[in-house]
């Protein structure tokens, strides 16, 4: 039997799991998904994920590949591996790659939103889905804080104290800053994350936008290349991998839907 | 002591919940929010509802008034309530209304969203806040065949066997229905509902959106005044109380949040 090599566009709710990798005796996305593809293709299957993440955070567009011996149409193995999986993981899509696709190591871009339910009381429908801000954001001035993390940074001053990857320099394509309603979103693209990067560039820019710092306090922020200076990690719950480029691989899709169906 | 009446607005997430209404020995959201109005006013508290919503359906604005002799400053019960409450219940605003307010009787009209995700995969993070369609939705055919429920009417056809109201004729007063990418959103008001009303309603609309019956089989429904011939009860996941009317009570908010800011 011939293995092929199958890439996965995948959606979850992460309130329930402890993160995206497998930990022992603690459920995780990998986990589930791992159990759910395995039942499918009769045989032990292990992932490979695009961006790994942390405990309460969303995904409408995880990536991941996997080889398999299992002669499946690739859309068998949407509505196939779903009806193993739990309600709060699914399979959006599924395609044929090359052998030689790896889900990390072959992206060249990663997209995240984050979004921040702007309001003087708390919304039980949103407890899960999005950061808590009750003091009113001002999303001009977030906007113009944000324009210094555009290009290639050092991002020291937004790195995870146990974040394990080689360089701190990371270049940031995107950071697009919308309201809708009593909604915040931001966009961010890059070509990849530093651990709790977006969850620390998301607290700095609320400094900014209660008043409590000026735009310009970003760069200042930016340049010092501590976390010292720095505004708290803020919380996971609003936050979504929405988005993984594969410039080599055209056949796959490159964004999932926004969570808040936001129009950036 | 003088007792003082107090009208609330309610936001909740209905998934954990058996339904409003106090029941033996199942967490209901009444039973929540009298323990934590009782907790606060420092003596036991009932509160009335605007309408009883099922096991599983949400609320961004449903109204309670209770009379209590505490004496708090109207805007104390809303940090004060909520920090007694669980993190799927909270009271978004709070006034003082004359003694002979009855958040029931007082009402005038209802307003009721339902969210559909019409998507050919099941979406994770919209699995407990939307009904689910696979197949296409035409929305242009389910605003034909809704027209034909404006106005007065005998919905029995709508309405639920266990249903107890002394007459099943009901007055709808706006029936919208919108498309925001993936998403359907209905909205329905009326000066009240029957039992599994909008449920039902939203069913036959599916049946004339997927093509299943053309947009006039909605009037034959309505005409045969017969629960028999209609589509079934379709998922609470989607539904929301979203609007109440106090036309004598101007102080009052009207609507709540649109749960997925539709723009109807």
């Amino acid at each position: 039997m011939t293995a092929r090599t199958y890439a996965l566009g995948i959606e979850y709710c992460g309130t329930t799991f402890n993160g995206w990798q497998v930990q022992p005796d603690r459920p995780s996305v990998q986990a589930a998904l791992e159990e759910a593809l395995s039942n499918f293709a009769d045989h032990p299957v292990s992932v490979i994920c695009a961006g790994r993440t942390d405990a309460g955070v969303h995904a409408t567009h995880q990536v991941v590949s996997f080889s398999s011996e299992a002669k499946r149409a690739p859309e068998g193995w949407v509505r196939g591996v779903n009806a193993f999986l739990p309600k709060t993981v699914a399979v959006r899509w599924a395609r044929c790659v090359p052998d030689d696709f790896h889900a990390r190591f072959s992206a060249r871009s990663r997209t995240y939103e984050y979004w921040i339910s702007n309001d003087p009381v708390r919304s039980p429908l949103l407890d899960t889905t999005t950061g808590w801000v009750f003091r009113p954001l001002d999303e001009e001035k977030m906007r113009e804080g944000a324009k210094a993390l555009l290009g290639v940074h050092d991002f020291t001053s937004f790195r995870a104290a146990e974040c394990q990857a080689k360089t701190p320099v990371r270049e940031v394509t995107e950071l697009s800053i919308i309201r809708q309603g009593s909604l915040i979103g931001i966009r961010i693209s890059a070509n990849a994350f530093l651990q709790h990067m977006v969850r620390n560039i998301v607290g700095a820019l609320i400094y900014v936008g209660t008043g409590r710092e000026a735009p310009g306090w970003i760069a200042e922020v930016l340049a010092a290349r501590s976390r010292e200076v720095s505004a708290p990690t803020f919380s996971p719950c609003g936050l979504y991998l929405t988005g993984v480029g594969y410039p080599e691989n055209p056949e796959l899709p490159q964004y999932g839907r926004s969570p808040f169906f936001g129009q950036f």
